[in-house]
């Protein structure tokens, strides 16, 4: 079975932020994970182009109930029309969360998914405790893929 | 942008049901629409079936929170973890219905489909107000895809 | 425990609906129940002035996200922000459905609560399998409560 | 109109937390507040429980269906079957937040609060950039009510 992984982090994001996001991207295509995200701009497009790079798969589960809000490097759009608490959505869609800076939005699915267990690594996000930091994009997706 | 057209219905289908929805499934995947469904067995399960044998895409929204739960021919798993209450995003991430016989679940998919005003076809389905009768998988298909 | 029943219907709702629902929300105080609905107008706001004038507690679940939204016989108002999602969660805190007239909402709400094997009355609403027809508000209500 | 407060904190709960958290609840319901929370036990019951002594209303937004899993100082339970997702309603039912304690649910809570632009209180809570920490219930229970 595919692992999904969801990569979160702001839509308006810092250009490291961004860089380092579509590393993740492609690196988690290229270990054949599906990338999901919240489908919209920032570090949610970064991870799907660098993810449609690598010839990967992409989902993004909308807040709002228009498709054409996806970024264009979304495969597969759900708009759901749930605002912020489709942020639930993105970590139950997920095995593993990879947080890329992060403000409120982040916090909350870094929140929900260490309170269902679900490991989640830290790329110059939010210090909380159980949040795995990593050095780089690379690390990121080498620790989430378990290689 | 991509159609996704939601096929609904039974998750224990008769055998004239996942005849009909596997039909329904291949047609769509070679119009180039996305397969959209609950993820589950029966009329579901057929339609990713047929769009599968034609190469389609096909997501399946699921009740639960497992991956596993969903049918095997899901590209792309969503495990909501809602229940019932998915169905509103089954629906939300289609902008077509088609209804392949049905019990009170499919109901409800049909019923908040027409009261956001989506178009939703029936196959053999509700015969409720608003949605339109068709006669076998093709004209549904032909219908859903205006052609 | 107190008993929850949900009385659905139209927020634009014709003379004699809003009449029965008024009656309704009035017999359902009398007894005890606590009345649900979706918080808003029309046959909503009937049942919840009927449940007032009896003495009786209201709960609206909205569909925005703004409290000032439901009418003024709410006693407490939940804003979800979910949209016409909403509509399981009027299901689920319920114990028994009251339909009064209806329109598709009402319908989802109907077949929502008939797929999870909730009693549905009706009251001029849906002839759809399963919803028991009453002829007047106040057999609804003696219906509901069981006596 | 009423002023919603959301109280939020663990299910299990420390002693202090436990005191903390029906203060601020018998505060919140002499202010005339309406108390919301998650429903369930620790802090969620011990703030219903104080605001119960003090004659106030206290609403619980239940991740599961049973209405029978809400603390016995829940006036009107909602069950809502989302799980953790419920977390997102117990927010938006809210003007503003007191987090008194708290492991990863609350998180989520303070998270989504601020997210909106809701005010989060924090007794003994996450340090968390927004949060206002107060040093206790009575503070809490001031600031939030704004005397």
């Amino acid at each position: 079975m595919d692992t999904y992984v969801a990569v979160v982090g702001p839509g308006e994001a810092r250009e490291e932020e961004v860089a380092a996001a579509e590393r993740v991207g492609e690196g988690l295509a290229r270990g054949g994970a599906v990338v999901v995200c919240g489908g919209l701009g920032g570090v949610m497009e970064a991870a799907c182009r660098g993810a449609k790079r690598a010839g990967g798969t992409t989902v993004g589960i909308l807040p709002g109930l228009d498709r054409a809000s996806a970024n264009p490097f979304v495969d597969v759009a759900i708009p759901t029309g749930l605002g912020e608490a489709r942020n639930a959505l993105v970590v139950r869609a997920a095995d593993i969360l990879i947080a890329v800076g992060g403000a409120y939005g982040t916090l909350s699915e870094i929140a929900l998914a260490l309170k269902t267990g679900k490991p989640v690594l830290g790329l110059g996000s939010w210090a909380i405790d159980g949040v795995v930091a990593v050095e780089d994009a690379e690390r990121a997706v080498a620790t989430a893929l378990g290689s």
